[in-house]
């Protein structure tokens, strides 16, 4: 069972092996907002993105189980993560990535050291079918991205944690903090959601996905894990694919899913909002990041500032717009979390040029 | 009499009052010089840039003196670092700007509560000549962005405190560590070098300067401090103008400065070795910046990246090319201050897409 123990035990295990990434205030979001934005800037962590604290946890968990040699399959972000772990706690990796992995992360796995093999095919399900088949032919032990208590412990739970302390120092005022962020496979979702209901309950928690691979939202549609997606083209490739069984259970909430009535929303227990966001979209979230914060965000870390910039953070925020001043300064902070930067220099000016 | 307890006071001052910004490997630069690089990345500093510490602690001794309203002349990142100053302690401020001052630096002070007022001239001299005169006829204390030993002691000193805590755990094996870095007024340059001096006698110290506007390679060589140079047209304008009388009495050494016949080597006993790089070395520097590191960098903050990647780090590297990889292997660490990522993306993107 999905604990807080196994969320601080991870916690516990990174302080000090990965960065504590600064919370910034956003005021040109704030402004449009009309409450404080901050971003969680794990684009800023040791390689990349938030993925090395899963990678280096969860490998860390499999040594300590004896094995040296690990299998993963991962769009680049994961497997970079992987990549830098093996190269840290002494452990070979081997990572399997779609055809259509991004350079720039296909590169770094391999300068780190990491033995990588390209899929015949660019989806991420299909290439992880075959990554487990695979793995499993050559006898060794798969780390999967998302769907694993450790990675979700450590990949959403830490960074909950985390945020929570640098929000709560001056604790909130007022309304409950909402939190932004991108869904995929679901880990960092899982993780982070289980452990902010512990922490602030109240929270509310808003799920981004790209509207070209949107499995959460139908997900919670069809009351069942949709772990499996065609193959979509969009920007976004750190979050297209299918969700993860495990992470499904815990994002559906402990009531056993929506009802048929509400289902249509979108929502859950625990996920007050799905928000959809169009290719167009993520590219002017990522032009908006370089314009007004001048980071480099990838198409998925984008997806959540898509989200806010178009509005749709859910019935609290329509709210606020139609009853002015007074009801938006009672809004609580909103914090959306920056997943990732591992981009391709050429495709990130062709998505920002525009 | 600038000192280490001026440099360890602000130091402690700014402890959890600024962030302590990541030391980042650079596995691209290190395959390049055949050592091991890493970046110091104060473009992720608050508010973009080293400056915060300089602003905040200068800003903190002003009002410990009464103050409660300062003036300061800055082509955007000490401005910007002093509008936030002023927000965190409670003062006010009006900062004076070159015509030519960034948009983004621009719109981010006034966006924060500063004064802004710009002047008649693009360079910053004459600019900063008009901006003294203004403040004394208004009787506001100014603070310079250089010419100041707390901002000395802040913005180069505290630095390299943590440079220092962050390259010696685990301590540098072998040869002393090379630091380069950025040189415009020096107040960054002045306090770093006093402060890793003593921390690390044998470190070696690179100057990287745009070309356009080479004050410190100028005041080595006459053994004066060139406060004045006429306005220059450059991507790198954070480093644009005169260098700083007291950051010259610590850059030209203890000894009294160069002798006349080892001037033109543009040396002195602290500063091993001045780097001189064009504009579109900074422009490459900027786009390897990106295509390596997915990192957004100023112009200035290029400067002693373009010097790397041209191999210019004076005659301790030349000697490792013509020796082979045993006399790399005995190469200290390279150390690059990444000073800034203040920019506008239009300028940005016109930079890099060239």
């Amino acid at each position: 069972m999905f604990s807080m123990d196994a969320i601080r035990r991870a916690t516990a295990f990174l302080d000090g092996r990965v960065r504590r990434t600064p919370l910034e205030y956003s005021a040109a979001l704030s402004r449009r907002a009309g409450r404080d934005v901050y971003l969680k800037l794990e684009n800023w962590q040791v390689t990349g993105s938030f993925k090395a604290r899963g990678a280096l946890y969860g490998l860390h968990c499999l040594m300590e189980e004896g094995h040296a040699h690990v299998a993963t399959c991962s769009a680049g972000n994961h497997g970079k993560g992987l990549a830098w772990a093996a190269r840290e706690l002494g452990a070979e990796v081997t990572i399997f990535v779609p055809s259509s992995v991004d350079r720039s992360k296909h590169d770094a796995m391999r300068a780190m050291g990491a033995r990588v093999e390209k899929s015949a095919y660019p989806g991420y399900d299909e290439t992880e079918a075959w990554a487990l088949r695979t793995a499993a032919e050559r006898g060794l032990p798969f780390l999967s991205a998302y769907d694993d208590e450790r990675i979700m412990a450590a990949n959403g739970g830490s960074v909950a944690l985390e945020v929570w302390g640098q929000i709560a120092a001056p604790p909130p005022q007022g309304a409950a903090p909402t939190f932004v962020f991108p869904v995929g496979g679901g880990g960092h979702a899982a993780g982070f959601v289980f452990a902010m209901e512990t922490l602030c309950p109240g929270a509310r928690f808003v799920a981004a996905q790209a509207a070209a691979s949107p499995a959460l939202k139908l997900s919670l549609a069809r009351g069942e894990a949709v772990t499996e997606m065609d193959a979509a083209d969009t920007l976004a490739w750190g979050l297209e694919g299918g969700l993860g069984a495990r992470p499904f259970e815990v994002l559906r909430g402990q009531r056993g899913g929506s009802e048929p009535g509400g289902s249509n929303l979108g929502s859950s227990d625990r996920i007050h909002h799905v928000a959809l966001v169009t290719e167009p979209a993520i590219r002017r979230a990522m032009r908006f990041m370089l314009d007004e914060h001048q980071i480099v965000v990838e198409g998925s870390a984008a997806v959540p500032v898509a989200a806010c910039l178009a509005g749709d953070v859910g019935p609290e925020a329509s709210r606020s717009g139609s009853h002015g001043a007074s009801a938006r300064s009672s809004l609580g902070p909103l914090v959306i979390f920056i997943s990732g930067r591992n981009i391709d220099a050429e495709t990130y000016l062709e998505a920002v040029s525009g």
